[in-house]
């Protein structure tokens, strides 16, 4: 059988802790234990982080697979503390402190769940089927496959846009589905026009469909409005109070009874916690909404003090009976606080209880359209529109890209896009299409 | 059924020519017809053009996938008389003059056949099923993918490098052998022996094989010494008058009885026609060695004068008894002389022979090591070595890359790289690993 990890030079003495997914959260208590007298393996699946918030915009075109995934060694390999393992957790043994891997098995004295979360399709039927969801760097591609893919398809036979190849119906009106519906009717405006000069173009429709009575529930009521006026300005149907209740390859069926023709529904109306999560609801760890670990306030995974949970398969408390939301900044500060309980039990330090602080919200609609939300100090709110909330979206996600050279890459194709009304990255490659 | 494209808003009446093929030859063959009284369609199975001569720096890890791909709409769409059509060619009917997509059919007055190659394994035992070509952008990213993997493998269980984890094989001392190899070699010592600190990077070894005495068979002899005193400089281990005959999962046989303990075979040591070439074959058309369209001097397919074949799908006779060789400016030549055929054979003027103009080869070693050889007159070779060879070489292939971004892109890469003595897209992602 494989070896155990013997990081940091064979000194085994030293806890071993695992964190399982390269995350925001995982790679937070990755950065935070580096340096301290501990050995640190972070296992992915992927041999890459993936930055979430910008899967969006490589499934519209807007940005390469590469610009949103950098290699977790690049990260860790400057950390003597912090070792990488490729491979896939299967399960947990608690009583002999093992993670087993595919192909062998970690040790660890400090276990880290941070293995995210994967689309919730709520039983509804054929949605897991006939939808593209967009929470992995994979599922980007595939989206941005079939979108170009159906375009093709129609340019070569246009009696298939009647048939509803060019509708593209988006499920859940919260900052995904926001996001991607903008950049859908963008990509459609300013380059498939161009690209497809035989092709009516402006007969694609992009479909918005959200239960709830307003989109991005976490706003306030001026960004919602100004979010839904903006998106149907530039094209995007907007239906809320309105529901998917079925899929099929080339209809999506609403609750009012309509059958909409599309060949394409974008899954944004959930996600729940990833497999990991009902791995260890079977070995007794308490599970709550979604099938996210019931954390403890200190973050703790209930039974076992020695391990924790983060991130998007976490049902975190916010402390006013409800959960905090799947968002980097939640991730990221639950990886901060962790590392510091690790430390903690190490020095015999009690369990401290996490507190999360709002750093706001944002959500991007398109070219010089986004809203943004700040809380500032006495319960105020900064509120940020338009241009204004655009270069502060830009701003931030440059900023939070890890690694210099992506950020540059990210730079220019963005500069690219902007001065060109072009997008360069339109390529069907990399994931096979659905049909 | 699908339509007939009828290109150029209507005018049916205008010469209809179809390019089956997104390649260097194609997209020439479009250039010299954009504007002209004919409407040209180019046909591709992917909606890119690739650029090949750089395929190995994505295998390598030393660009991204989307660095040498292009939209091909993007291309062609500023010419009004070209259009695109994605699919891959299944037939032509002569009678009718139309060629067979999956979905529909292309008719056409003119047709040019620029398909490309594929691998050829010359029916060596297990050689399609264990070794890993490099022809495609798919083939790229898939080796790119398996190198990676075997490191991680051999990172996760130290005793697979014993069983050849860490040991390439690559077959055929040509240009894409020579340039796998010492960027090999320089991936493992630049970059991946900082990211697997725990691995015994320097176990790492690559095997060059090569059936002839030399390597660069169309380089002189001092470009030859050049090339391989300089792999074998850095560690590449050149093996000549040897050949492989049997390839296993995990052993790659020789002629001369040695089986080397190998993961990876990097298949370089030939190219066959596309499989076009034998549909064609089976419809009467001649051809020759690798299933090469044996084409006429001015290009055409014998017995076909509306149809003619260029690049890597053709034998094209060199004028001196041989053919010319696979590369970019035999396809593209050829695509020049053929649309200058094609306008005017619609002008009633008689068949022109085609003439190469040898431009010259270059091949690249790695940092700072290239050799290039330019004709010159009065029988004259102008040799550039070392750094001056490298310089040459990066000018001219940003020169000829598609594309003013990624022209940046790819030179953003590169800087990057040699600066930091780094590579960014080290991703496992896109295709399937082999194991």
């Amino acid at each position: 059988m494989p070896h155990l990890p013997a990081a940091g030079g064979g000194r085994v003495t030293r806890p071993r802790v695992v964190v399982v997914g390269a995350g925001f959260g995982g790679l937070c208590v990755a950065r935070h234990l580096a340096g301290k007298p501990v050995d640190v393996t972070v296992v992915d699946r992927n041999n890459f982080h993936q930055f979430l918030p910008l899967l969006y915009q490589v499934a519209t075109c807007g940005l390469n697979a590469a610009d949103v995934a950098y290699p977790v060694r690049g990260i860790v390999r400057d950390h003597a503390n912090v070792r990488f393992r490729h491979g896939t957790v299967t399960a947990v043994d608690w009583e002999r402190r093992v993670v087993a891997v595919e192909d062998g098995e970690l040790a660890f004295d400090h276990l880290v769940v941070a293995a995210g979360a994967t689309a919730d399709f709520f039983g509804i039927d054929g949605a897991a089927e006939h939808s593209l969801p967009l929470y992995t760097l994979q599922d980007a591609v595939a989206l941005r496959n079939h979108v170009l893919g159906r375009f093709e398809a129609a340019d070569a036979d246009p009696a298939l846009v009647e048939d509803g190849a060019l509708t593209f119906v988006v499920a859940g009106g919260g900052a995904t589905g926001v996001e991607v519906a903008g950049a859908l009717v963008e990509l459609f405006d300013v380059v498939l026009r161009r690209d497809f000069p035989d092709l009516e173009v402006e007969r694609a429709r992009v479909v918005l469909v959200e239960m709830g009575d307003d989109l991005l529930p976490p706003f306030t009521g001026p960004s919602r409005t100004v979010a839904r006026s903006t998106l149907e300005d530039r094209g995007v149907e907007v239906r809320t109070g309105q529901a998917v209740v079925a899929v099929e390859p080339t209809r999506v069926r609403l609750r009012s009874g309509e059958a909409i023709a599309a060949h394409t529904l974008v899954w944004g109306a959930g996600v729940r916690a990833g497999t990991l999560a009902d791995v260890l609801a079977a070995s007794g760890v308490p599970v709550g909404r979604g099938g996210r670990i019931a954390v403890e306030p200190s973050l703790r995974i209930p039974g076992h003090p020695e391990a924790f949970a983060i991130g998007d398969i976490a049902a975190t408390a916010d402390g006013r009976g409800g959960f905090l939301p799947g968002v980097a900044q939640v991730a990221m500060q639950g990886g901060k606080h962790v590392a510091g309980e690790i430390l903690g039990a190490i020095e015999g330090r009690p369990p401290r209880s996490f507190r999360y602080h709002d750093k706001g919200s944002m959500a991007t609609i398109g070219r010089r359209a986004a809203v943004a939300e700040v809380p500032l100090p006495f319960r105020r709110t900064l509120r940020l529109r338009g241009t204004l909330g655009w270069l502060a979206w830009l701003g931030l996600h440059l900023l939070y890209l890890i690694g210099f050279r992506n950020r540059l890459s990210v730079l220019l194709n963005w500069a690219w896009n902007y001065a060109t009304w072009d997008r360069g990255p339109r390529l069907i490659f990399g994931s096979r299409p659905r049909r």
